[in-house]
């Protein structure tokens, strides 16, 4: 079953921008590590959080992700712009609308 | 802007992938609705959350989608086998991997 992860993270005030563009960026490299989903979402009514869902193949891809040199390097241009605040929630996919079939 | 949703919701004990069956049914259909992405997802360690995560044309269409025949009836079917605890938060598509371009 597909791994789903759903978080949020907290930018600096007048940084939720800056941590967006990483974000797009970093996303774009992702499917080959198997990544099929990673939406970015923001809010009106709160211009810190920023939010992720992404759907891997496993939490094994994910996880192993975390360790590219292009995530590293997102990550570490990102973390100074983010107040330490996340929330996470993870699931296991157990199907859909709008994702690979298996 | 695409509009996403992630929201939780519980069932009461041992209704949960009962609640599953009927979302994944509803899931079928709402493409045509203007969804795009509709991710049913359940955990390991909470055996009465299901969790789903959408992203629609807009809030309008989802709104909308409520109203229809189809989705009334499955709430209908599946309300009766939920605690009423609901979790949800709205937010803006700002990009990302997965979905389809505008």
């Amino acid at each position: 079953m597909k791994y789903g992860y759903f978080g949020s993270m907290k930018a600096r005030p007048g940084q939720r921008d800056q941590v967006v563009k990483i974000l797009l960026r970093a996303s774009e490299g992702v499917r080959a590590a198997g990544c099929h989903l990673y939406v970015i979402g923001v809010a009106d009514d709160d211009d810190q959080t920023i939010w992720v869902n992404e759907v891997w193949d496993s939490k094994e891809h994910h996880d192993a992700s975390l360790q590219l040199p292009e995530t590293r390097a997102a990550i570490g241009e990102a973390m100074p712009m983010l107040t330490g605040e996340f929330t996470s929630r993870e699931f296991a996919v157990v199907g859909g609308l709008g994702l690979p079939t298996e």
